[in-house]
């Protein structure tokens, strides 16, 4: 045989995806950013790392856990396909504080961060024919990973004037008997939001009338500062069963670890029986591992982390949201519908009519980097157009420099009345 | 609606996809070993993880640069989508060093390890109707990966009465118009041989031919200890572009930090002009990472392991090499055609004719397993029916002890004449 072109080709669905991406998305916005020209520096507020900050290093635990681990020698070798026994219990004791029933090593799986546990969920429902309900506005890895899979994507609302509680009529409406799970992010990624008690427990009972999984993602566990306080999902897994996905990235404020886990709520024992638990298992045993040593210092980091780093990043985080949704409303032609009482993130709704020169709300971000050498996450991709999260996990002094960028830029592109 | 079940599912695809993995094969024979009953401790010689020996540590290099990498407090944060620079450009020169070509931190991409690498390839090579072919035996992740992919897998044989050498008229024969790539892993697994220079010429020479693209697993690079040097596949990317899959895991005897990569030699740009190129790194933003954390090590790594590390290992893999391939003469009803010349592998054929209650290779796995309490891999899942695959990376006392089980097993179970 002779052929002229290479047998290998360009995929453009693949391009798609990861067009869906944080990643691709900041890169593009970061391409307009030209400190030089602007004579200011940059202010990334787009994404949910604030790691370079120096009020958000991490503890020192994280270090100590690190070296006892490399040292024991006892970490170099591969793990086990769904993490080593010590690092799932630690993170089995971990959840089951805030939980009715007792967690085993045996409900908790370990991912090489949290979204490569939403890599791992949407791969193991996956069913051709079957579909799966995602929140709008949503976290947009779940759109890309989406594409893998022969799931079909429904998306029901989550109403900004309720707090961006679910609509629950409108989950109902969407399901049929093909639905295999429904995805709920609290404290809420792009939203802020956290979710009170009763509305999860009519989460959960819907998830039974329907007879569908609830896949929880709580990967901004805990990071609550309102008056809500944070429950995990997996309380009402006695309801309708309950998987959690976690991680170190934001509470411990390590997001390069990769260290996350899926943790199975569900007291009747619904997966095990319907073979799902084992299904996860063997999704992970070809899947991509946390590394071993990083495995093993799971339990020194869960033992020893002392709860004052955890109340002084959320005392951090509701000085920051509080300043935040105060000086926004100097600033004319945005407005926040709901004060963020979670996570590190508000969203933002641009009044378009008022500006002159805005097309959208990939625009804005576009101009804001290019004028100003500020980076807000565009709504389009996480499902609201027009729309704009605003990550506030920055330095206290950044945050107000970042509220006088941004007026600055609205009133620049006003309309002249 | 009302529906009697739940909508999620076993899913039995999965299942069969892990039942190839190395991991759960060797689940299943080691819960045959019961060392209380043998009187006899394990004797894992299963799989290419020699880190628990203490000949094997790996070098006090590796905890330095991930303290340094930690204490930096640089490598908190989530890395960018292919992974960081520095990283890249290490990697990069680390590899440049034996090609006549320079590559840069363009051409080197980031993975959880080189299993993940092989996610990643047959991810972005994914295209209905297309095809890839793989050797007889070979490496099982490939297998297993394999069926997530729409690719069609084609086998190639590996000879060895030709030193395990690629059938190039078979390849010939299998290739088509819709063949998208090769794969070949050298230094090899499972059967520890080492292609020549002339011989890697050849199937560069037949990839241009065929217009396929090469990938090069060369996990166990510069692992060599017989007459042939090692030479990267990337020699030869001018004849035909050359995929290199690379990982920390056996040359620095640390597969838990799961730390892998994906080079490209292509001298001639063809992986641009295809659009190749830009689908890895779209694959790569979708998929999971290494931690940033051990991207930051990977600099110091490179540039302070000592020659000295690496040639002591080939040095005690070549002890065990040629200590394992003379005493295995004594035993009856087994033969290796080839003197291991790399990695840490030997491929082992039973002449099942000569025993009286062995059924396959299987059958004697797990029968080695209960009665001798050592661990060999069965040949039917890298392809080999009745064939065995030994790592000989172990101390030396635990290899002589392992050669006198496997030679009181085999007598043991002798058909009477």
């Amino acid at each position: 045989m002779e052929k002229q072109e290479w047998g290998f080709k360009e995929n453009h669905e693949l391009h798609a995806a990861a067009s869906f991406t944080i990643r691709n998305i900041l890169e593009a916005i970061m391409g307009n950013i030209d400190e030089t020209a602007t004579g200011k520096p940059m202010i990334h507020l787009g994404h949910g790392d604030p790691s370079v900050y120096p009020c958000f290093q991490p503890s020192p635990v994280l270090e100590e856990a690190l070296v006892q681990s490399i040292q024991s020698t006892k970490f170099n070798g591969y793990p086990a396909g769904v993490g080593i026994i010590p690092a799932r219990r630690a993170i089995a004791e971990y959840l089951t504080r805030d939980l009715p029933y007792e967690l085993t090593a045996d409900d908790v799986f370990l991912t090489a961060g949290a979204n490569h546990a939403i890599e791992v969920v949407l791969t193991f429902l996956s069913r051709p024919g079957a579909n799966i309900l995602f929140p709008r506005p949503n976290y947009p890895i779940y759109e890309a990973r989406a594409r893998f899979s022969p799931l079909e994507v429904r998306h029901f609302d989550l109403l900004p004037e309720k707090g961006w509680e679910v609509d629950l009529d409108g989950v109902k409406a969407l399901a049929d008997e093909n639905t295999v799970a429904i995805v709920l992010i609290n404290p809420g990624n792009p939203c802020g939001n956290v979710f009170t008690i009763d509305h999860m427990r009519k989460i959960a009972e819907l998830a039974r009338e329907l007879r569908i999984l609830v896949i929880a993602d709580e990967v901004y566990a805990y990071q609550v500062f309102g008056q809500k306080p944070f429950i995990p999902m997996g309380v009402f897994g006695d309801i309708a069963p309950v998987v959690t996905l976690g991680s170190l990235s934001k509470r411990w404020i390590i997001p390069g670890w990769r260290f996350g886990w899926i943790a199975i709520t569900d007291p009747n024992g619904i997966l095990r029986k319907t073979g799902l638990a084992e299904t996860i298992k063997s999704t992970l045993v070809i899947a991509a591992d946390p590394p071993t040593v990083i495995q093993g210092a799971i339990p020194y980091i869960m033992k020893n982390t002392p709860d004052s780093f955890f109340l002084n990043i959320n005392k951090i985080l509701k000085g920051a949201s509080d300043m935040f949704y105060e000086r926004l409303k100097e600033i004319p032609f945005v407005a926040c519908p709901h004060k963020p009482e979670g996570s590190m993130f508000a969203m933002v709704k641009l009044k378009l009519e008022a500006f002159a020169d805005v097309a959208d709300d990939t625009d804005f971000c576009m101009k804001l980097a290019k004028e100003e050498s500020m980076i807000l996450f565009p709504g389009y991709a996480v499902g609201m157009k027009n729309w704009v999260r605003v990550s506030f996990a920055a330095e206290p002094n950044v945050l107000q420099d970042a509220i006088v960028r941004l007026k600055a830029f609205c009133l620049r592109h006003a309309k002249q009345e």
